[in-house]
């Protein structure tokens, strides 16, 4: 997946009428992937062309973040001529991605009747066509009342937008999957993907809405430890945080034996008729099992604990800020990571795709300007000459 | 995409070697477009098998909810006659994806030697081959520093495992790509998806990493306030929390008017030199702001702020449980769930995927016995008759 020309979606062309994250992950993506990916944009930009965080000079990280690798056209879409231009550009791609819902200029109905093959995907906030986004839908699916300390009350968000960059996922997934179906068919695809629903789907998978359903009971906030599984998390006497998980036997035989808590465990486990061989109990009777291992964790620096677990089968790991992380090895000596040369940011390291092909990754490319590309496209796309594309810049209805 | 015939994957085989939610995850997003997917297992389970919750007759509602659709063979793994069989199996379907790394006998090398065009899969822990698993990539992440009350002292873990489903997608989006390059080129895939590199891949293209590189310093913890947005939660005055969010001039013109606070926030605007027209002042000063906002919220029930909110613009929802989750209409009357017959656990409604097809939703289908699939795969995939599968199941290569 090297040379772009040898890239699986080499030749696919995409528009893409987005903002924030699920749409514009999905965008990059797919242009990760290979293809065309034109992002098109209000002249100005969208609602999340300024979105924190931003350099000195008051450009967006975030923007460029989620962009890279696109084309950019900037038009009015709020003039007749900028929709009918935008029309006939998805028209030419075939393929529309866009979380700006409820336009009948480029609804599904409309663009098909341009278009009969055409792959339209739109993400919404509900299934019922109520808004929603990434915090709203997260406070209504459960997860921030049971995350966060034990004793907390009220709720929790998430810092990690989980179901936007799951319903990224899911949205470049469905377009792989719908020219797959459109290559053997010939037929397109209207393609609607709620947020809601991938935070409904992803917490009944994992049966956070099925053990209600099934034992009338969900689970309670547990604060950092590991729901039925032994997990939780200890800090050294300099103050260092660890996460600490034993799924197995053996983990947690490990975790005994290096915490030199062998026979204090197999003590409580006679006196409280336990049986630690059990991941259920290890759960169970986390609270006494953390207070026996946290005496050692309080007694060890962190490079001590550190060894010690290294040297184990314990799975486990020392908290880390993004500052830790955006200078350790793990970034810059991963070849998930290339030196990104980004225009009006700077330059550094920056991620392609997280998997590898044949032991190749795919190398970041810089985020356009906006309107970087109105010319190029409207000549190659549309075939307009230099007198036309002036002409449309003169009336406003595209920016360059 | 209703009758399983005309699923974009019919016709595809994929063996799963796996256990807990990525991989898993992938191969049941595979198995819901249509491939037919056999995990495979040893005999009495793998390391997820029994993991909770649990009904109370010790079936695993999670097992249940991650392997919906799939089929189910028992072999044992340990023996050459079983790694024998299994090869064939994948030879035979030509893919595998797989968690269960460091197996030379199906490592890319061995199986492609066999099938040459074969795309493997491997979900690893760490790019360094190291083991991680969604709650210790995570606390490496940077993320659980900077979530939770912005007075905590120490690690807020997220319950949802943001890693691990986000991994699981981008498997099954990579086995869609490598697909799509075999059908034009005939070449297989030996792709590699370490966890740590989704999590590091999201942190860097959501700005976290990035910010850091470029500003030299990370976004401190904000509790439940959106960063570099109006967002914040609030409490009514019967103790329900709200989330609340304005992203736009508009939204924030709207929860002033609501609130009756509009004279009031001019007021501050002035006394600051704050210009709220500004979404990053609106952030700046969102302490000032909330504090305005929370007195309306404090004298006012849920149902009157529910009423409020949704007669404006703004964006907000009330903090639901999972109880509340699963007895809503957004779960009971939405097309993404079915009445899901488990045998074994019970009859409940479960998600096919969240996107719907011209208008069709995928529907659940149960998951499977352990072993339950081992006599019909034998049969349909590599021709044995009865005599010769009853041969292995007596010399324990295999369980039914």
């Amino acid at each position: 997946m090297c040379s772009p020309a040898e890239l699986p979606l080499s030749g696919v062309r995409i528009v893409e009428i987005s903002s924030f994250v699920a749409v514009p992950l999905a965008g990059m993506t797919l242009a990760q992937l290979g293809a065309e990916v034109i992002r098109v944009d209000p002249i100005g930009g969208a609602a999340d062309y300024r979105r924190w965080p931003l350099t000195d000079g008051g450009e967006s990280i975030y923007w460029a973040g989620l962009n890279k690798g696109k084309r950019s056209l900037a038009v009015d879409m709020r003039s007749p001529a900028g929709r009918q231009l935008v029309q006939r550009l998805i028209a030419e791609a075939g393929i529309l991605i866009t979380n700006a819902t409820g336009r009948q200029w480029h609804s599904h109905p409309t663009l098909s009747a341009l278009r009969p093959d055409l792959i339209h995907l739109e993400v919404v906030g509900r299934a019922d066509g109520s808004t929603g986004v990434d915090y709203t839908v997260n406070a209504a699916s459960g997860f921030p009342l049971v995350t966060g300390p034990a004793d907390h009350v009220g709720p929790v968000n998430h810092v990690m937008p989980a179901w936007d960059v799951s319903c990224g996922l899911y949205a470049a997934l469905s377009i792989l999957v719908a020219l797959r179906r459109r290559d053997a068919t010939g037929r397109g695809a209207g393609i609607r993907l709620p947020l809601d629903d991938v935070a409904l789907a992803t917490a009944a998978n994992l049966g956070f809405l099925t053990e209600v359903m099934v034992n009338g009971e969900q689970r309670p906030r547990l604060g950092n430890a590991v729901f039925g599984q032994y997990g939780q998390d200890f800090t050294s006497s300099d103050r260092v945080s660890f996460m600490v998980v034993a799924l197995t036997a053996r983990h947690f035989g490990d975790l005994t034996n290096l915490t030199g808590t062998t026979k204090a465990v197999a003590a409580v486990a006679e006196a409280l008729g336990a049986d630690f061989t059990d991941e259920g109990q290890r759960y169970e009777h986390r609270d006494v099992l953390g207070g026996l291992f946290a005496a050692w964790f309080r007694s060890h620096t962190a490079d001590e604990v550190d060894a010690a677990l290294a040297a184990s089968s314990v799975l486990w790991e020392r908290y880390r800020s993004f500052t830790e992380v955006a200078g350790s090895p793990r970034v810059t000596g991963n070849p998930l990571f290339t030196q990104l040369d980004q225009p009006r940011i700077g330059s550094y390291p920056a991620p392609g795709l997280p998997m590898s092909v044949d032991g190749a990754h795919t190398v970041a490319r810089p985020a356009p300007a906006l309107g970087e590309d109105t010319c190029a496209v409207l000549g190659e796309w549309l075939g307009m000459g230099a007198v036309e594309i002036a002409g449309m810049v003169e009336s406003g209805t595209v920016a360059t």
